[in-house]
């Protein structure tokens, strides 16, 4: 990496907890400025605009969350264990792991559904991969015998996300990681009494 | 109503749409003065500050979702219709009923939690409301024999918010109501199988 690389990097790091814990209406340039200790000109020097910078920060915020999912998948063949995995990712989100503010796609989601049609692209775009992935995991489960054959996937898609996201609302609103493990531990429930093979 | 009253009523019920559908951030008081027809000085001769009128307009929200549970409510004395109840309010939330740009709740929350600490005491005492309303719900359930005895009341209601707000989320992202009668459907079947009593 350049050093003008390792700048843009260390801005986007930056900024993306910015944008994610105070939202992109409530992030101020001068926020941008104290948490990366730069000038304006040296942020505009590696992003053409706020909406620039914005939607680049907001791709390395997904980024890393995608990287999580990523390694937690790894080694995991089972369909069930593969959901459970996905599910378990989920646990530190409200504590800013792997980003601070929560999950970037839900930030996002809520913030520009209404009012920013751009964000709204991208949160849309990182929520079809999302359910495509636990849609793909539940449909070779079934092909397997791993899942049973009477499961919707895109009902699973949508359980397991919603239920999830709602979670790290209610567990950053209060600073509470109950809520999330309550969440997880219904899931895992679920997944167990009646998704897989031979349950329910 | 005084002429006053009146006006203040209808700037609440304007700025509630404002402010939920872009945001407290997002907000501007120019977006206010459209939506209500009225100049600066005839909004802050009610309202003290874009706060005063921030909050005021946040209550008067929660207020009409509030009036909705307490109509799906009216005359349901059973533990698991009264949960059902609950749940179906959530159905119209994306598309605007009661309020325009869906839960007031979600939200400010996913707003406030990192940037706004007075909406988000707010948003807080909105929840802690509704979680006592669903643990007050089955807990009876539980003392009237309509809800198996080994249920955890605190689990229900993190469930069924959770999973309704998540929902609104998705359903809101993409303008399609199947997420949230997808979560709703899996809420009605968990109520049956896993709540009512002599189920699971």
């Amino acid at each position: 990496m350049s050093k003008g690389e390792r700048t843009k990097e260390r801005i986007l790091e930056r900024a993306a907890g910015v944008f994610n814990r105070q939202g992109y209406f409530g992030a101020s340039l001068a926020d941008i400025m104290e948490a990366t200790g730069l000038e304006k000109g040296g942020i505009y020097n590696h992003f053409a605009s706020k909406d620039d910078l914005a939607l680049q920060a907001y791709d390395y915020a997904v980024g890393l969350v995608n990287d999580l999912f990523s390694e937690a998948l790894k080694g995991k063949r089972n369909a069930i264990d593969r959901l459970r995995a996905i599910a378990g990712v989920y646990r530190g989100m409200p504590q800013g792991v792997p980003v601070a503010g929560g999950c970037p796609v839900l930030n996002t989601a809520i913030e520009a559904d209404d009012a920013h049609p751009i964000l709204r692209q991208k949160a849309q775009a990182t929520m079809d991969e999302w359910q495509a992935v636990v849609r793909r995991v539940v449909a070779r489960g079934i092909e397997r015998g791993e899942v049973r054959a009477d499961v919707d996937p895109d009902e699973v898609a949508t359980l397991l996300i919603a239920t999830l996201e709602g979670a790290i609302m209610m567990s950053k609103l209060y600073g509470d990681a109950a809520h999330m493990d309550r969440a997880v531990d219904h899931l895992e429930w679920y997944f167990e009494t009646s998704l897989r093979m031979d349950s329910g």
